[in-house]
Parts: structure tokens; sequence; C-alpha cells
């Protein structure tokens, strides 16, 4: 042994006997609800082709996934930061895009470029839906991740609902290089309403645009906003109804379910990783000092005729659910 | 997706629902033989500092192990090539290096140097045994390894037992730089007499040394052969009766284990990681074209207090055992 001090890098963790069987049982009480919910078990690999790895067209995920060179083959393999797209290559591969097909997974992951206070290699479990994706798929995908984060114990979970489109078609309409976008995208999650407004101002933006956003961002909260959003929606002529009632039917779906269940709505959050662009879902918990888990719709590929495979989906880090049972327990 | 055909790098590969459940399956019996054993469960990173993956000296690990720069912190941090190292670091945290202390572990590892024809993401799982190191608890690994091997259903299980230190001590006495002690091992690995006896006079050496090298390597067979190389042993004047009564008390335990068990002697296989340098065990199984575990004696660290930190362990690639268990249902 070349040092004895037992230095580990920053957001990587040592799991010791007591911990480590913990975390197995998990494992095994995750399995245990996928199979609840006739959702498919599937082990994809850590190392994988790029190609296997990148195929959400999702920049931010390319930015975080690490290659390195196999010798033998001169090809460059990858390792995974996010599970997602193996699992929309494992659906190709089994139903060629036609009919519905439900997955489940679970396994390391590496995120470099993370905050220094995230976990660098998490354990990513989570579970996608894949062809006709309607309301009670959602709702479905929902209480199977709300049954996930209660195997940390905690009695209190709180579902924010969203659709990504409303937000999305507004800033569209504006024009913006994807510079500028991204800028205002930050600001809209910031909350930031005096930055908004500069930024408008600056870019000599419409300021109809502008009430629209600051009204939206203004009516987060809890079930009983739907009914505000959607009269501020009908006030600038913004033609979302269909959408807002989507949303009040999967949220009152969920507030039902469990007592333990709160409902949150926010427009405007726009965390996700991009390659989601319609439905989303976060899970928070309290004393958590980021969301738990995320999720929502999204097109996983496009068929050789052109029909877009349809999907939805969450996922979160098996090792804050370890975390926060041990909270738990103090 | 940018690319619809589902190419995967050779030697990796996925578990499509009915194989992932059944590999979950073997994980959880796993854990229950290491609990019937006494064996804690830890879980170390797959990512980890390298430090903690190269502390036993053994360059062939090294040369195995993957690195990448984290951005964040401007430090290495390796992919691990073997479990058993950070398992030796965990012992030194928890024992200080002393007293006995029992270890078992699974996990992914790559492996990208290895044959082409092997598997470059193995998923590692093995026990250690640190401290008083002595022919129980050699007995006590082979059982554990024999039960986890039988977890693929197979009905025959052949162990090969050796002891490195014997050949060793006589490559010592030939003084021979590590080019051509390597080169000589190759040779011996291979049993190729003809060209040891070519390799023994270009390079002047010892007829005696040479004879007993191939008087050694014909005599390798099952048990009843460690008399005959107890007899070589005592003409050529090499003192080692003890480890031969050794290899023989532990050879007669473990073919009284179990009905499947058959014992092969082998004291000029060298195959192993060169970390071990002593008392080795090798599982093979019939219609598998390499060995499916391995394990010896070896020294994890030495302490502060220059006292060396004996230990013993298995490790073999538990999607082996599920390879295994598909062949046998056919």
């Amino acid at each position: 042994m070349k040092n004895k001090n037992f230095c580990i890098p920053n957001g990587i963790e040592y799991y010791m006997p007591k911990e480590a069987l913990e975390f197995e049982r998990l494992k095994v009480n995750a399995l245990k609800i996928f199979k609840k919910y006739k959702y498919d078990y599937v082990l994809p690999p850590i190392f994988d082709n790029l190609d296997n790895l990148l195929n959400l067209k999702s920049s931010d995920i390319d930015n975080e996934t690490i290659t390195f060179l196999d010798k033998l083959s001169g090809s460059e393999i990858g390792i995974r930061a996010d599970i997602t797209p193996q699992i929309a290559k494992i659906d190709f591969q089994i139903t060629h895009g036609k009919g519905n097909a439900r997955f489940a997974y679970m396994g390391d992951i590496i995120r470099l470029s993370s905050n220094l206070f995230d976990r660098k290699n998490p354990y990513q479990i989570g579970a996608e839906h894949f062809g006709n994706v309607s309301k009670s798929t959602d709702i479905e995908i929902i209480k199977l991740m709300i049954e996930i984060i209660s195997l940390s114990g905690e009695k209190k979970i709180i579902i924010e609902l969203g659709n990504l489109s409303i937000i999305n078609n507004i800033l569209t309409t504006l024009a913006l290089n994807d510079k500028n976008k991204s800028m205002l995208i930050d600001l809209i999650n910031l909350k930031s309403i005096t930055e908004i407004k500069s930024f408008f101002k600056f870019h000599n933006l419409q300021k109809t645009k502008l009430n629209l956003i600051i009204d939206l961002i203004n009516v987060s909260g809890d079930i009983m906003v739907l009914k505000e959003i959607k009269n501020i929606l009908k006030k600038y002529k913004v033609n979302a109804e269909a959408k807002i009632n989507e949303l009040n039917y999967i949220a009152q779906s969920i507030s039902k379910y469990k007592e333990l269940v709160g409902i949150q709505v926010d427009l405007c959050e726009l965390h996700s990783f991009n390659y989601q662009s319609d439905i989303v879902y976060t899970a928070y918990v309290p004393n958590f000092r980021k969301e738990i888990a995320r999720g929502g719709r999204y097109i996983a590929y496009t068929t050789e005729k052109n029909i877009s495979r349809y999907a939805t989906g969450f996922s979160l880090d098996l090792k804050d659910i370890l975390y926060m049972s041990k909270i738990g327990k103090k």
C-alpha cells in the first residue's frame, strides 16, 4: 500500500458494512416496486459506445460524458452520465417503436462537471414508459416515483408539476439566438424579475410577453393556482387550456393518491435535462437541499418512417434515498 | 437518436428483462452466502483516487486501470480494474491492521487490455479474510468460493491448489533480471519443456534447477501427486515439507466438502495477479474456456510498525456465473 491515508475524492462514497447492506436492501425493494407496476427491469452496461450514451440530443449530457480509448479496438468508449439514452436504445431493439413498453433500471453513473457539493457517482434508478403517453401514463410513473422515494421513510413528498411547452412556446415567439435564450431561461429559473425586465428592455422585446412571463412566474403554488394560470393564459390569448386541464387532472389524481403527497404547480421550472419539453414532474422532500427526483415527457427517438417515439419517465439517485433514510433514523 | 443501429462494444453486454432479473437474483443469493459465512459486505465506489486502486503494488493492475481528470478538483480519478485494493484500504480503516476481519464485495470493474474474447466489464465479486491466515482460513474462503460458483447450477467444480512460494524460491535462486524471469514464468505457465530447456541452455543456468522445474511441471494432477511432489522436493533438497503438508490438509478437507468438487494440484500455475505469492486456489468448471474463479494468500499492506497484514481471498466475475447458469438450462 503506497499511502495508508484513506483519501476519497469529493462526491464519492464508500459504504461500510451496515450502510452497504441497507443499500442492497433498497435495491431489492425497488425491484419489487418495478414488478408491482409491471415495468421490465433491464441492465445496460456502465461503459458503452458513445452512440448509445448520447442519443437523446442533449448537450448537457454530452458535456458530462467521460470518454476513453479502447486500445484493442481503437474506438472510443464512454462512461454514462445518464442511463435514459440506453433505455431508449433497448426500447427500439425490443419494440422497433411499436406498441407500449415499460422499462426500469438502476446503476452507477458519473457526473464530473457538477456542483462541488453534488455526488460525482450517483446510483441512478428510474423507469420509462414508451408508446402511447397520456395523463394516465404520467400518473402511473409519478406514483411509481413516489413509492421509490417512500423507501427513504420520508413522511412528506412534494410533487411539482409543470408543462415546459407553454413557456417554451412563449420563448420561441421571442426569436432569440441560442445564447440569449439560455440566458433568459437562467433568469426565469432564478425568478429574477428585475433582471428579466432589463433583459427585455435591452433586447427590445415585446412588453406583453414580458408581462405574461412575470405573471406566470408569480402564480406558482399549490393545486389551486391552476385556475389562475388558466385565466392568465386566456388574458394573453395563449391557447393552452387542454394542457392546463391535463395538468389539473394529474395533480388531482396524485394529490388523492397518498396522504404524504403535496402538489405544487410551476410552469417556469426549466431545470430538467434539456431533452424534456412537455409535462415535467419534480419531487422534493423536506430538509434536502435539492430535488430528490425528476422526470417528464420526451421524444425518445424517431423511427425509419419518421414517427416520433413518445416516452415519459423519471429518475433519481438511490444514494439520496439511503441518505434520507439515515437522516430519518436520527 | 443519432443512429438506430444498436452497436455494443466487444466484451460489453446488455442484460434484457429476463437476464437482468436473474442477475439481480444471483446478487441477492451471493449476499446470503456472505452472511452465512459471516463476511461483512462493503460497497466501495467504481471511481476512486488512484491511491486506493493501485495499492497492492501489482503492475498488471496498474496497467489496466483507466484514469481521467476531474476538472473541478484538478486531480486524477481512476476506474477500478480490481476491487481487492479498495478492500485492503477498508480493512486498514476499520482494523488498523489488528485482529481478524472478513469482508465481501461486488461491483463493476473495467479491464481494457484483456484478450479480445474477454469481457471488458466484469462484475467482480469476492471475499477477503485479513489477519491470522492459516489453512483453516483458506478452507473457509475456498468453501465460500465453491458456494458462489454453485449458484450457476454447475454439477462439477475443479479446485486447483498450488503454492507459488516454492517455484518462486527456485526462480529467485536463478538470479535472473525481471525481463528474463517473466519470460521463464511464461514458459512455465505454458509448460513448454523444450523451450524451458533452451532457455536454461542459453542463459547457462544450473542443470539441477532445470530438472527440478521439469519434474514439478510433470507431476501436476489429482490429490495423490502431493506424495510425489514431496519426494521430488526431498530429492532436490528443497525444504518445503510444511508447505506440502499444508496443501495436503486443505486438499483433503475441500475434497470431502461436497460431492461435486474435484481437486487438482499444480505448483507451476503462475497465472494469478502478481500480488499473490503463497497458497493459491483456482476454480474450473467443465465447458468454460478459462478459470471461473481464483484467489490466494497475499500481503495486503504493511502497518506503521512495519508489520505485514496477511490476507487470503478470492474473486470471480458474476457475469460468468449467469452465463454458466444459462448454458446449464439448455
